[in-house]
């Protein structure tokens, strides 16, 4: 008998320790940041400017991106080696991991939180997983390479197809997926993006100029192609790296637009789809994002430019601010109020925490060469 | 040696048995619903569609309205006699509780989470709270009631005064408040709204026609006067209840005005401030809110068409669907990316969950009178 208490009384502290170490937590402020060349992510507390723990055993990190659940508890990280991994952030382990496909290159979340799309290079075309099991329920294989794919409401998902050049939208609220091809998009869209209020699907393109833009509002979306002087221009300068169109900065009346292999963003207007301003940039742009709640965007910028952000008031469209952070800056996530920007710095190995009013380095964190940095908060917003 | 073991055993019980009934629980997908005649509210789960539990003695909730802190573990709780009280979602208890005024009408929470604002009819002006510990740090004494409190970006907060007829700012993000007088916006103005960019201060008037903006985003915003043939026209329609314009639609482009006493819908171009369009409804609106990444917006209404929500195109502004809930329909909250509306039916004691798609009742929750339906993910957005 009192060897049983002996042994219950371990088996019950072991119980309450785990349950003094792990304390309840509340999971808004919580984010993820991507370590790529560890295969590992930092679980952070946003309001604490802290790292809270590590996970490992991601796989191949390079381009990963991220998607979380309603209720912020889960991160689904896509992995450039066709990884999916659910990591728990409450109990700070990996739930579930898949291989799914060959080469991966984004994913995103039904409005629902149900199911979880993953468009793939290798082989083309998007597979959808159960969110809770990660159980494949639709396979829609193409002949392409599967870029830009976006969340649209009614669970359904958009992406287009760089060797077809053509645009698709799946419908998976009945019982069997609805594939519709959207139309052609131009020669090689290499990526896309859908604007906050679910209506305007935009999408680059690689293999000629212009941009061609989806009314996904509309019962059948028509493409509209749009700024056809625009685009890479011949070979007279390289693109050191295609920039990121969700970055793609949409504020009231207009939309920013890191031009590809130039130093400039181009301002487009939302209405007429005609270019209005161009500003002048340190480099060539890779993410053009909005401080929410104000008129500034926070513009990053390719090699050999990368050690800089420049800071640009949508109103005069003028560079108000020029900030070193560190070298090899890839990303940078804004609190949802915008009160905060947090800035990775691969080759230093830190995260570089900004008050966006005073544009001052408020903390920092270490990191193993930093890229994407992902908070709960995305939950919450349409089109990831 | 053994009875102590026995002791041991039943102290871990029930720290395991506690750690048992209160598993680690994200917040996300939380909220909390008023239940306005036994002053408790409920805490719900948006992804189970579930009350998980109700919290009492919140005192006087007419017209309560709630923030949450940027983690959403908190929801605070403004009452109408004046108290203040903190709700610890996780623990599900109340964590703090004061009574700071008299008779208080709303709230607004510091982008950066740190100071909770209260605004008073009694006595007038706004008080300040730190978000811990609930102690006052700053009081900004009026001699009018506060109507329309906002949250502006940097620690900022906005809000009008019905007997003086002007509309003021108080920056708190220096070790003293500096209070700036925005400027006249007319006649008894009874509510304010900031747009989600936050950039538009919007003051609607009951003591003449018309309304008044504030560009936020300028250094020295300047009141500008707009539809001044709008508002309560001379006594040949009473108002049932005034509009809360809190619940202004914006949408890309234009915004939705409840028009006062009125059976209609005011549309306004956001760029020229002049009304497009007048969409007829069915009674006098109080909440016409968007449904999140979509073109449509849902108005529910003053007595006696309170029964009633009906669903407007914001490209055509025409009514496209008529639906009854139940009795007394007091407010609506959609889910952050617009898959759900939840709506609270007082007088038939329950929450009805719409799909928004469909437009069909997809669950039904029991509340006692529920009127003020508010889900965490409002942490995260500017202005509130």
């Amino acid at each position: 008998m009192s060897r049983f208490l002996v042994l219950m009384s371990f088996v019950l502290l072991f119980a309450a320790g785990k349950s003094i170490a792990e304390p309840a937590m509340p999971t808004g402020a919580l984010g993820v940041v991507i370590e790529r060349a560890t295969g590992s992510v930092l679980i952070i507390d946003r309001m604490q400017h802290e790292a809270i723990d590590r996970i490992e055993g991601l796989g191949d990190l390079s381009h990963a991106s991220v998607n979380f659940s309603p209720d912020e508890r889960f991160a689904y990280v896509f992995g450039r080696d066709g990884g999916l991994t659910k990591i728990d952030l409450l109990e700070r382990r990996i739930a579930k991991r898949i291989i799914q496909g060959g080469n991966s290159i984004g994913g995103a979340i039904s409005d629902d939180g149900a199911l979880v799309a993953v468009s793939n290079y290798e082989p083309g075309g998007i597979r959808v997983f159960d969110a809770d099991t990660l159980d494949m329920v639709a396979d829609i294989p193409a002949q392409s390479k599967t870029v830009g794919l976006v969340e649209l409401p009614g669970r359904r998902f958009a992406w287009a197809g760089w060797e077809s050049g053509d645009a698709y939208m799946a419908d998976l609220s009945g019982p069997e997926p609805v594939v519709t091809r959207l139309g052609a998009t131009g020669a090689n869209p290499y990526d896309a993006v859908l604007s906050g209020d679910g209506r305007h699907f935009v999408v680059g393109l690689f293999g000629e100029q212009g941009l061609t833009l989806f009314d996904m509002w509309e019962d059948a979306p028509e493409p509209v192609r749009f700024l056809s002087d625009y685009g890479k221009e011949g070979e007279d300068m390289p693109v050191y790296k295609m920039p990121h169109l969700q970055g793609w900065a949409f504020t009231e009346g207009q939309f920013a637009l890191p031009a590809v292999g130039r130093h400039a963003v181009l301002w487009v207007n939302r209405d007429t789809l005609a270019e209005t301003a161009r500003t002048k940039t340190h480099g060539q742009p890779i993410f053009v994002l909005s401080q929410p709640a104000s008129p500034y965007a926070w513009v990053n910028f390719a090699l050999p430019h990368n050690d800089t952000l420049q800071v640009i008031d949508s109103r005069t469209h003028a560079v108000v601010a020029t900030l070193k952070p560190g070298a090899a800056v890839l990303h940078m996530e804004f609190s949802p109020r915008g009160h905060e920007v947090w800035v990775s710095s691969r080759d230093d190995n830190k995260i570089i925490v900004y008050d966006t009013h005073r544009r001052a380095v408020k903390a920092e964190i270490p990191a193993q060469s930093p890229s994407g940095i992902f908070f709960t908060a995305r939950a919450h917003r349409t089109g990831l």
